[in-house]
């Protein structure tokens, strides 16, 4: 089958997150709200897999990190130590004909007020000079809207670990190099959402700052500093680590747990961010960039960022963020490597990834298009759908039952029994249910062989085995953990 | 041991949390900032346990209860709907002395600007007559600071469930009765937030909304409406039950859920609204409270909320929120119960539910107070402690590390080898963690008959028995799932 155009293709991905509720607009009944969305029953769940995975990854079989869960709206001086009050803005004009505001840098791509079917300020009016619009959201703490009042909504994650860092590091038992890692949702007022949910005003971060001695400390201590090798293996780290390595660690980290959750490599590209384009305290950035219909788009930044966020909250607040390294004897502000994702970025990626058209044949060998949704089992929505032959036989509908009881405790089961077997195989093939059990009335010993068996099915090849109810749990979970 | 006073108590809990990493307060290094709390380590892995938990509950667990993720930030005109532009405010006054402004409901318990140290506004000054304070936190989506891009930060989530009521009925293959559950963050712009973390501004809500027929559908479909009478058994949904017998049947359903994380029917509380105290449109309401150290205090509520917020949202939107039921053949706008739970509530319950001191024999027998978190195995953010007899036996360390990575991929393991084993025992009691798995001379054959065995301590009891490696791994899981 040929490959469907890229709008198109789009297009139908929309379509068949809003039918099978993977994803709605925000207060689509009031018109929609620009820039939010909603996750319906199948997209919270996915969204939850994706999370659940991360966290354990981090937390549950790495030793060296640990979490932390910190409000959205923190003490606005947060964000004047991390430079958000005074830089993170976009520049933007004001058209003098259409009264529309634009992103100095998107003019050529933003409707027109006036005549918003075109992707252009139409009326040609003249523009103000760009003026810098700051993307925090702004509120007000308290019951009075003064100045003193005004706090922000995090435009990230991140603010929160360097606040937090001495208190984590007080009470987790760990010795740098370690991690703090956090999920958790961030606003920025973009002036232009766009590309369906990749750019919204409300997201989701997962964010890990991983601190690391500065490279004269290792130096100390392993008296050398390990330069990076094309090839090298970076999966175990070294006492000779510095940033360099340190970061390949983390790119390397990240492309396996994104191959497993079933993004491989060749759906991904890695770019490099060149010199002149890294923020002048950072030392590299590599963009885990997904390649999106609408374009190559960046999933997660990986940035070597020095020591500048800890330093900058030293200086504002007066408080010391030096830590005390034993086997150095010396105190010093840890480095940070910062594995950042967006939650939202990533689920729109599995979403792609998983679309997919194929041929295959109906009850009555008929070819027959399908669309199935090929989610990585770890991350599907739904593991198992469970489904008797025939609603109107008592029998196979009590057995489908006590299946669907069975399961139930280890993973997310749907139980359907309406209407042609096929029709509901197909159902779980467009929410991406990797597994299909059917009790039919050989598992009621019509057969007596296959006496307490059922089919089997597997979502992408179709292919039905025959396997013992008291197998099925054990079979199950080792594919969907 | 005697009973802690109550306030000595309290500050026993606040002070374990800091230390051991549960709770932090937000931006700490900047003074804080009053009523936003930070989960650190160990509390995140609790409130991330507690909300795993209430949604596999709801989702996994039953067959009509689907989830939903929305935004924090919808439509302003879900507020008018829903009544709170207008209702949601509480009664302020302004001291014309100290220039405080206090809730006119709690004048004398306010700490006083010019006196802080005391609860109550001190300097007597003349009073404002009390004016409506709105507790949503406001900001402006956009570029423009205009009345039209005013948008609030959400105060419940339940609205968000309400506006996508009809597309969830459309994907989710779901009849009425059933449920739309939600986890997320709300907002409320307190003016006196109190009690550590149980009145903050940010705070998470667990809510189910509970969509079922009108009592008149239900007497037509099942010529009867069911009335509760004492004792009656309300965990099998019947087609003749009405709203009075679903609103038992989610109190039942929610005091059992709360007995499985270890919070039992003696330390909770129900509290029947009267009458008189319901909103307009209720039919019934219930609080679930729990027995703080600082007073009896809600967890959740639990509302018959009749047709009134569906109604609302057809109103306002113009949108049918009507429901066709295909067995009464008629259309009708779903009645709701809605149980609504306070996650960050949930977690200090837990947190002062957990909190013990009591005596136990030291190493070498003598008795010494030890402070012990009894967390239910659950819901513990730690599931075991491994820790091998000795840090410098090198074989000790390695069949330790073998079985940490045994454990490590079905649950949070937290190895530890520093100092002495009674006291790492000590630090995993404070942390709450239930089994101590701990790697002797024996574990290595020193006694042959007991080669690859363990001793498993209990936290509670400080028992130890002798358990085999290999069996590790289903008898936790059987305890701590």
């Amino acid at each position: 089958m040929a490959e469907p155009k890229t709008n198109e293709l789009m297009e139908k991905i929309v379509s068949l997150c809003k039918r099978r509720g993977f994803i709605f607009q925000s207060s689509e009944i009031y018109g929609g709200i620009n820039g939010f969305w909603d996750y319906g029953p199948l997209g919270a769940e996915l969204k939850r897999n994706v999370r659940d995975h991360w966290w354990r990854a981090q937390t549950q079989y790495r030793e060296d990190v640990v979490g932390l869960d910190a409000s959205i709206i923190m003490h606005p001086k947060i964000w004047e130590a991390s430079g958000h009050t005074t830089t993170f803005s976009d520049p933007m004009v004001d058209c003098k004909t259409c009264k529309g505001r634009f992103r100095a840098d998107q003019l050529d791509s933003t409707p027109c007020p006036v005549k918003p079917s075109k992707m252009v300020c139409e009326c040609d009016g003249e523009k103000t000079e760009p003026r810098a619009f700051n993307l925090m959201f702004k509120t007000y703490v308290g019951p009075i809207e003064t100045v003193d009042n005004v706090a922000f909504l995090r435009p990230e994650t991140a603010q929160a670990i360097f606040a937090q860092f001495q208190n984590v590091n007080a009470c987790a038992r760990q010795k740098v190099p370690f991690g703090i890692c956090q999920i958790g949702k961030a606003f920025r007022n973009e002036i232009n959402p766009r590309n369906y949910t990749f750019r919204s005003r409300e997201f989701e971060q997962m964010e890990i700052e991983f601190f690391i001695r500065p490279d004269e400390v290792v130096q100390k201590i392993a008296g050398n500093v390990a330069t990076y090798a094309d090839g090298m293996d970076t999966s175990a780290p070294q006492a000779n680590w510095g940033w360099e390595l340190w970061h390949r660690h983390w790119v390397e980290e990240r492309l396996k747990w994104y191959e497993s959750i079933g993004l491989g490599r060749d759906t991904l590209e890695l770019y490099w961010q060149e010199k002149k384009e890294l923020a002048h305290y950072a030392k590299a950035c590599v963009d885990i960039q997904y390649k999106f219909p609408f374009g190559t788009q960046e999933l997660e930044g990986i940035a070597a960022r020095g020591d500048f966020d800890l330093t900058q909250h030293q200086k504002h607040s007066g408080k010391s963020m030096e830590y005390f390294d034993e086997e150095a004897k010396a105190k010093y502000v840890p480095h940070v490597i910062e594995p950042s994702a967006g939650v939202d970025r990533l689920v729109l990626a599995l979403l792609c990834n998983a679309y997919t058209e194929d041929t295959v044949p109906d009850e009555k060998g008929k070819p027959e298009t399908r669309v199935v949704m090929k989610f990585h089992p770890r991350i599907a929505p739904i593991k198992v759908g469970v489904f008797p032959l025939l609603k109107n036989k008592p029998d196979l509908v009590k057995k489908a039952k006590e299946v669907r009881d069975l399961l139930r405790p280890h993973m997310t089961v749907f139980y359907d029994e309406a209407g042609a077997i096929g029709r509901r195989y197909r159902r779980q093939d467009e929410a991406g249910t990797p597994f299909g059990v059917t009790i039919d009335f050989d598992t009621l010993g019509e057969k007596p062989e296959l006496l307490d068996t059922v089919t089997l099915r597997d979502r992408d090849t179709c292919k039905q085995d025959r396997v013992k109810i008291s197998d099925l749990v054990p079979l199950l979970l080792q594919k969907v953990r």
